[in-house]
């Protein structure tokens, strides 16, 4: 580990290089302070009072003086080196830091203007911090240049490593706390320079920040030996530079040299890359930076050690009745010597300002993390041409997810630098391989020649980790491209917070006017819980759905295609669309079809719709309503349709497809939701609904409390029954086979009321047959495997 | 890294010890190609014929011969060295190696008689897997000596740990596959080291099994240079032995050398630590075996490389009905030349079974991975002496968390071996640090004078990783002892998926004879969404709840408790329950108490009832029924019947707390639920309900969509609207405050006719008044602050 103590190279600044920086630092500290304390008296212009303290103190400090020290650190290298430059805040509650850098270098201004550069835009930034109708604590969607969110930790480097795909001149500064640090996620988030491309992709500068502590315990990382640090972060792939102390002029000069080693190995990696032909994985550099927590703030409070300790984590004291607390935070305030850094009109002064990039290289105004302003459409073929051909419903069949395979390869190919599609090494088997037609697996560690489809510049990324597919999807997304993330139903999961912190920044960003919109994340679960018969238990758990429909809706969608065609609609549809979680759910094996690309698209634009072929109600009111969401809940539906034509003909039957699920919704709760009258004339208002659904059934009564024909709704779906079985005997273990079905309606429909014991006997039996056969023979009987539509 | 090959005690073996492992292991291999391609003919007495072959070929080859390897080794270490072990199986779908080695050594057949150890036995071994009616592909509940599914990846590590704290003779042999070793949790949970005590804990033996490949795509660790791989395991703190290549004799002397260097290590460490008095972290050894991915088998299928490719991650080769294919599928099983391993009989032939450790030092048998077996039950003491003095509702404030941290204190010391806490960093912040007067946090790495309760024995462990919490709680459950994890309720999420796998595990096990219960894993979520005014929207999800309803209804249990007397009865009861997820969700701050003990017991063990002297019905049926679960909703409900008891005194209110929240469910659905007639006693069948509930409102629907009165619900709870404000100003953005609270009454209520519009003003310009006075001063209205019930 080079330790820049050492190094010739601290000679980087001048002595006024170094006062001026420490002087932006001292500002930038002292506006953090300002921030978790003052109500008032910005510049301390009269004696601090207690009325010009906040009421309640809320903030952390711990973590703010690092962060500023890294931000100027980095502006310096910006100018001296003309990079193009982001900076990912990891450590929570990191906020104060990044508002305070971006008011002093303007673009924080820029973007609220009521929070001017002066006297009384201080105040306001003052004021405005966790206060009422103010702004958070963390690098939130409100904070100009943010990308990562810092409440819950973990995914910094993801979201860095996401930014700089296919962004060769881009460099991401990526602070990364070493609480963060513990998280799983960021373990194996440095991993991530495996699948770098030093050639077409822009580069990472990690900063591990340790300064020692979490809330009350230390960090595992600043309290193993140096060496090992060492050995672990070389283990990772990268060459460590240590930046470590406390003494502001001394660390300058070393922060200096380190940056500017690193900036020089980066260029020399890409260099070498583009210029060189090198086509190996490089060390990348990264930097140490070990500085005490809470550093410059008070020493001690009330006589108990707080620089330096767990005690400066959050605000390092309060109480501030007590008049020696007031005293000791004017005394703390002013150790920054405010009026040497603002003018008397609250302005930086403008040699200070000087150090500032400019424009866009200001972090704060980096077109790059605040993606949708560099966002272009996808070039996106004509979904239609990857139509499977359907002459007649049932007459085809064809894996989904194999088609939407075929659109994503011409999606991929017409869009090299603005598309990847993400998964945890399922692409080939969800079967969208077709893109490896046109390109490879992401791949930058070493390679074999039996590998399947490995290139350093492939654009299919594997990761056997879903929050690694999840974050760099969502680091490349934010920064202004297009993805899909495909993963297997159940284990969507592993993400499932990921998934609500990214929910949350889109909610927010809807009420920031600059934020632009960016594309929406699209999902793919397939590999769902019907057809994980030969995965087990542990594979089935359909529940991501209803963990999604918590979240507001104007940002959630959940598509249940049951066929080819739909699924290529409802493709097209979600990658066109912006600012939103797409949720797709579709299988993958060989099915039945059932419309075609016209009926397809009607389908999909509705959400939600007749299938008329499979209807029996056309003369009049129906007895019954069948209704599907999901392709085994469609293929079992249909099915028990085909039985009742058989054992009672005359039985007016209504069949609903659901495809977009939050049509269920009244629509003042979703902006996709029938209205209740036409809810009322699809579902009547008076007769037995049996609903198949593809997951858990009480969802689908959630959606569906406030309709009119509630009552007469009867839902089959994923009663958490399953193991390794056949997928028929999937169905049956939770009453959502066809033969179930049948029994339902025979048990809910009046005009069956003679032949419903009949009817059920004749289910039963085919239920003992199906269980007696499954138990011999290991698979489905021949005549369910076989069951074709025909009207 | 010491490489095996190179050492001198690769002497360890003699030739005819290293011919019987050889044999022992081949036996394995032999009984897992069986299980994923037989039906019949196991002995192979004749020719192989498709019809031997199972229809549907399910299963996992590549890891298999793998772990066959380790398992033959660690036997012969646990006879060698009188091992107490358990083995633990990370790599997905290992199930065929654990049954198989488990059958050879007997411990399967003496839990299921039917699968004995003849040729009818191995018929049927070879028939149940991954066949209907029979076992799964993973390690699961139903396999002998597991307690880890390698169903979904990354834990394993977590569970071996989890299992040896306070274990100090016990080994768990860990098998980490290198797909698995790409997950965010098992990257970080090489450092569960640094929180082993050698003193007092037992030894993990990680063994990192690098076969190269996951589904299609090479593992990251298989593919970065040795010296770069020794670098990350050496920083993660461990001792790597390599053991690398492919020739079965070489490799088992290799093993054989790098188990008992590995073994000796560890008695090392033990003893310089329990009889030399050395307290510093010692470096732990691990293995790294580097083998091919489907070891022995077929070199080739169809011209394709298989052994040592991804292509024999699954079933090397199907498509059965092709006689070549019939033959290889014979060579194949033929190659570990089966007569020589089992007698006539189907027998295991006795010098091999000689192998085995005898009894309970077998891995399949050994009652530390049937926890049951070993449980205690904790001393409790009587949670009455934590009370709260509550002299009358609201006529005391207390910190609900902190009387249960005293109460936790004193289970912490009466049950010095058998009861843990886990946390993210939060033990303190949760106010649950009267349990640092008892122990402290657990930490062997650098301690220093400033420290805040670290130590070697600690029994509170803290790393800022939900996954390590959980995954720790689950190893120290799932082999016999007791334990709780308090959380922020919104990062709870974070460990969503590993909840559902424990749930399936305890479900699948209501099943398994065998499986002994266990303590119930417990989850407190404290600093919940109401109380997260300071940390903003990051930090306020509610949702865990829903998630954990959509699992089975005998395993799941939810509680809210609205103050800290109830939440004392409720942490009894759930500290004495097995076999559950209980989950808690109260509150840390300062509230008013509701309850005095004798009425909390009454309350806790209802799980709902009405509180007499908040209701104003008593001579007849309520105008409305007010209803809150959560301590917030409660505060607030009643806040409101404060309110209304002055705007509208003839009122007739009824009030409801529910503190169980599964008695809202039918009786059928959940065994808390109350009975119809129960319920519409309490709700009424026609009176307008109005409900406060502490998450997501329409989970109250879902619970209550089928009962009589559930069309006059009205459910009022968090809708996703939060940020950094006050903590009264949470319930204001979600219309759950007093204010909206008696808005919904007077619209909702006949009565309340005449006085609607004029009770709504009022509540509107109380809610102006809050707006303005909160966005002036940063807090909440003083008489909001400060209001406290009275009759």
């Amino acid at each position: 580990m080079n330790d820049i103590a050492a190094s010739a190279s601290a000679e980087t600044l001048t002595p006024a290089e170094v006062d001026r920086i420490d002087a932006w630092w001292r500002a930038a500290n002292y506006l953090s302070v300002g921030q978790i304390y003052l109500l008032d008296n910005p510049l301390l212009r009269e004696p601090l009072q207690r009325a010009h303290i906040k009421p309640r103190l809320l903030g952390h400090w711990g973590t703010t003086p690092g962060l500023n020290f890294v931000y100027v650190h980095m502006n310096r290298a910006i100018r001296q080196h003309d990079l193009d430059m982001i900076f990912v805040t990891g450590p929570g509650h990191g906020g104060p830091a990044v508002v305070a850098n971006t008011w002093l270098e303007g673009s924080y201004s820029e973007l609220y203007h009521d929070v001017s550069q002066d006297a009384e835009g201080m105040r306001r930034l003052f004021r405005q911090f966790s206060f009422p109708g103010g702004i958070p604590s963390h690098a939130a969607p409100e904070t100009p240049g943010s990308i990562n969110e810092g409440g819950e930790l973990g995914y910094a480097l993801f979201h860095a490593y996401g930014a700089v795909l296919d962004n060769p001149e881009l460099i991401a500064c990526c602070v990364v706390g070493d609480g963060e640090a513990e998280t799983g996620p960021l373990a194996t988030s440095w991993h991530s320079n495996k699948f770098l491309n030093p050639r077409t992709d822009g580069a990472v500068l990690p900063v591990l920040h340790l300064n020692g502590y979490k809330i009350a315990s230390p960090t595992v990382l600043a309290r193993i030996p140096r060496a090992e640090l060492e050995s672990l972060l070389r283990g990772y792939g990268y060459r460590p530079h240590v930046v470590e102390g406390h003494e502001p002029d001394a660390m300058h000069r070393k922060m200096a040299a380190a940056v500017d080693t690193a900036i020089a190995e980066i260029r020399t990696i890409q260099r070498a890359a583009r210029e060189g032909g090198e086509t190996g994985r490089p060390l990348w550099p990264m930097i140490v930076l070990r500085s005490p927590k809470g550093w410059t703030g008070p020493k001690e409070v009330d006589g108990r050690k707080t620089e330096g300790s767990w005690r400066s984590h959050q605000v390092p004291f309060g109480e501030m009745d007590r008049p020696e607390h007031v005293r000791l935070l004017e005394d703390w305030l002013r150790s920054y010597r405010p009026l040497e850094l603002f003018d008397d009109g609250g302005r930086l002064r403008p040699e200070l300002a000087e150090l500032a990039p400019r424009g866009e290289r200001r972090m704060g105004a980096n077109p790059h993390a605040n993606g949708g302003k560099l966002l272009h459409d996808l070039r996106l073929p004509d979904f239609q041409a990857y139509r499977v051909d359907v002459p007649t419903p049932g007459g085809a069949i064809a894996e989904s997810t194999r088609a939407m395979g075929r659109f994503l390869r011409d999606v991929m190919r017409d869009n090299p630098d603005n598309f990847r599609v993400f998964g945890p090494d399922e692409t080939a088997s969800n079967r969208l391989d077709a893109l490896f037609e046109v390109t490879d697996r992401t791949w930058m560690a070493e390679r074999r020649d039996d590998d399947d489809h490995l290139a350093p510049d492939g654009r299919v990324m594997e990761m056997l980790s879903e929050h690694a597919c999840q974050g760099w999807l969502e680091g490349y997304l934010l920064s202004g491209r297009h993805g899909l993330f495909s993963c297997y139903e159940a284990f969507i999961h592993i993400v499932d917070s990921m998934f609500n912190q990214h929910a949350k920044w889109l909610k927010v960003c809807r009420d920031i006017p600059w934020r632009r919109p960016i594309a929406s994340l699209n999902i793919l679960l397939t590999s769902h819980v019907w057809r994980q018969d030969h995965n087990g238990f542990s594979h089935q758990d359909p529940g991501f759905i209803d963990h999604v429909v918590n979240k507001k809706a104007d940002i959630i969608r959940v598509y249940l295609p049951p066929d080819a065609n739909t699924l290529l609609c409802v493709t097209d549809q979600c990658l066109r669309s912006r600012d939103l979680v797409n949720v797709i759910v579709a299988g993958k094996q060989p099915e039945q079809q059932w419309l075609d690309m016209d009926a397809a698209i009607k389908h999909a634009s509705a959400g939600i719709g007749l299938w008329e072929w499979a209807c029996s109600d056309q003369d009049g009111e129906p007895d019954v309503v069948l209704a599907a969401a999901g392709d085994v809940p469609t293929l079992e539906m249909l099915a028990a349709i085909g039985i009742l034509r058989d054992l009672a003909p005359q039985l007016k039957i209504r069949f609903i497809n659901v495809v977009d699920l939050m049509t269920l919704q009244p629509r003042e709760e979703h902006p996709h939701g029938l209205s209740a009258a036409e809810f009322d004339t699809l579902f009547t208002r008076d007769k037995p609904i049996v609903f198949a659904y593809h997951g858990y059934p009480w969802l689908i009564h959630r959606l569906t409390y406030r309709r009119t024909n509630h009552d007469n709704l009867h839902v089959r779906g994923y009663k958490e029954e399953g193991t390794t079985t056949t997928p028929f005997d999937m169905v049956v273990m939770n009453d959502l086979d066809r033969f179930h079905l049948v029994m339902d309606v025979a048990t809910r429909v009046p005009a069956l009321q003679a032949q419903a014991a009949h009817i059920k006997q004749r289910m039963r039996d085919r239920l003992c047959e199906h269980k007696q056969y499954v138990h011999l023979h290991g698979e489905d009987l021949p005549e369910i495997r076989d069951w074709k539509w025909a009207r």
